[in-house]
């Protein structure tokens, strides 16, 4: 998987990231020798569009550390809607285009913005982390779909796990999905023991988180899902992972269906609504909720509006609202990070099971063209709906 | 106005409506003579439905007063979109069907809410209001579309004010439209001197006070009405009222507006958006709202439910909330009344103007039939629209 090759050059002026998309330049220290490859191979565009017709795979050299710098290799990178939609250019935060920092003459970016990473190498003011660590991005628009990159300090959040108790695939899936689900279980409303909340997407990684989550804290859930040949299996799984109940997007339509919910839920209320459709989907839990309950939309999968009647906002006082996870890690950066541990410890104990995963697998000795093509293949099936299969690129 | 016939029925057991819809049974006093007619004509309905096919005048005899309660004889009775909304059964408060009590064989409900009444004779318990009083409702569902009625002193709250300083229209139309906009204005968000707020639906009674409050407060202002061919008047209209500025559905729902939009309010916000219409309107204020902002539905105007795109939830974090009445009311009955006091006080020194007003007039020489299609025709240019005048039933 390492290569032996040593990259030397002193012209090559390499300028990572920053926190705060400055792009400090950083002197590279000269003739250092390395036992692996320096060399990035990244997933980039250079415009945005659809991401089967944009993506490409870029190659380019890496620096040396520098004293403050911390080479590292990755180990997973998720393939997330946010992603996508950034490649698309649809999304309010846009990965930055680049040139002479990977050695291009147009402008590229580098996507993908969650990630585990260990580390390979650091510079000797670094005292945080050592080689072998591993670690997960700090924040959004690293860049994290590429084999290398040199960080800094401030980029990664170390993950505190050896390989054995948290899985790489683990660790690259645990900021983003699960950390939503806590935030929403948390912040808009408060539920007692026993309350409900009812959820469109429940099969997604948010979904699945929120379910775990909230069969660990005393909540009880009402899970919409869309209706599939293998229903019946797919409600056995969500049930596994703590689903109170599992309904189809088809059952919950039926306006009959009100009194089998009354049934369930009988004097408790349903407090809390979780939204990643949009359209009817989320028109319906909407109308599941108690007066005075919150829909919080996080995502809108159904690419439609959220549609909700005059007549539940005046006469059942609910309250509507959207999370953002970017919004609320870049204000909380300090709390981000204890739930992500707290939440690497319920994955090391078994209290929260993987999402599935399908591996978008790169190896060493991949051709550029194949790893394209690898790669586009999971684009492909998050794009086709992978029936909450996360995409994920794994290096191997 | 008031006739000479005096009523007197032994036989006949009045049982007014409490507050908590309990109909508790007064035994009447016998034989006490009064200078006026104790008959009372009202509007009333025997099945809900179209209101021009359902409404009926009901002519019934009125107890004399007990040492407790209160005749009052209606002044002005404004009809109002909850008014209408009963009458079809579709709101979620109901006038009860009464049969006795109104001298009817087949239950009738007696509809309206809102209503100033003068005071014409009081129990020998009651102190608190005397003959020549003025008084408004402090509850909903008393049903004031009639003549007069007899109350019990938790119905009533008094005019502070005489005759010659507020009209008995302005007392009627007090309690409802100006106290929805102050709440609307004063519970959501938080707002300093220069912040805007905008407003769909800116002609009615609620839309007219919010400006005026608003203005009062130093609040500026963006309201949307519908076009017509007299828009240059009343956008004159409004802007003499407080508004800052007045646009058309049609102007907002270009794109191109929002330039405009953000030339005024230059590095200030637009935290709050108030809505009484849906769709397309509702969407198009949403979309003018700051980072944060809030919109309250109080009404559906349009008959179409409020949509609007899951990215405004997500990266905007626009919240959304409704706003009713009556649920504040009941929960803050002295408030309002202080509220109310308020208003009127600013009706009284001419910080808030009437709102605009077609009188639906009753007289004392006017046969059933000419009342019923007095009160119908009234009803039927609020159904059609009444371009921002409020129907009221007058009693001269």
């Amino acid at each position: 998987m390492i290569s032996s090759r040593v990259f030397n050059s002193a012209a090559f002026r390499f300028c990572p990231r920053s926190v705060s998309g400055r792009v400090p330049t950083v002197r590279p220290t000269i003739g250092t020798r390395r036992d692996f490859s320096a060399e990035a191979k990244a997933i980039v565009f250079e415009t945005n569009g659809k991401p089967l017709d944009v993506l490409k795979l870029h190659t380019f050299p890496l620096p040396d550390v520098t004293d403050d710098t911390i080479l590292v290799k990755f180990l997973a990178s998720p393939i997330n809607p946010a992603d996508i939609n950034q490649v698309e250019g649809v999304y309010p935060t846009k990965p930055p285009f680049l040139t002479d920092v990977i050695s291009s003459t147009t402008p590229l970016a580098i996507c993908g913005n969650e990630g585990a990473v260990e580390i390979l190498d650091v510079g000797k003011s670094v005292t945080q982390f050592k080689p072998g660590d591993r670690a997960i991005m700090r924040h959004t628009l690293f860049g994290t779909w590429r084999t290398h990159a040199i960080a800094n300090i401030v980029d990664l959040t170390k993950v505190p796990f050896a390989s054995s108790d948290i899985t790489a695939v683990q660790a690259a899936t645990a900021s983003v999905n699960p950390t939503t689900a806590y935030r929403m279980l948390k912040d808009f409303v408060e539920m007692k023991d026993g309350d409900w909340f009812i959820q469109t997407a429940a099969n997604s990684g948010v979904g699945r988180a929120a379910i775990q989550l909230g069969r660990l804290w005393g909540l009880r859930s009402i899970n919409v899902v869309r209706d599939r040949e293998d229903i019946d299996d797919l409600k056995r799984d969500l049930e596994s992972l703590g689903a109170t109940k599992v309904v189809t997007e088809d059952e919950i339509k039926d306006k009959g269906f009100r009194n089998t919910i009354k049934e369930w839920i009988g004097d408790r209320e349903i407090k809390l609504g979780l939204n990643c459709t949009g359209g009817e989907s989320t028109t319906n839990i909407a109308r599941q909720l108690s007066t005075g309950g919150h829909l919080v939309t996080y995502g809108g999968m159904a690419r439609k509006p959220v549609t909700v009647p005059v007549s539940l906002f005046i006469f059942k006082d609910i309250h509507l609202h959207g999370y953002w996870l970017t919004r609320w890690s870049d204000s909380h950066p300090d709390e981000k990070e204890q739930i992500v541990n707290e939440i690497l410890g319920l994955l090391k104990g078994g209290e929260l099971k993987d999402v599935p995963v399908d591996e978008v697998v790169w190896t060493a000795d991949m051709s550029d063209q194949e790893r394209l093509d690898a790669f586009k293949h999971g684009v492909g099936k998050y794009i086709n709906g992978s029936r909450g299969r996360k995409q994920v690129l794994v290096h191997k």
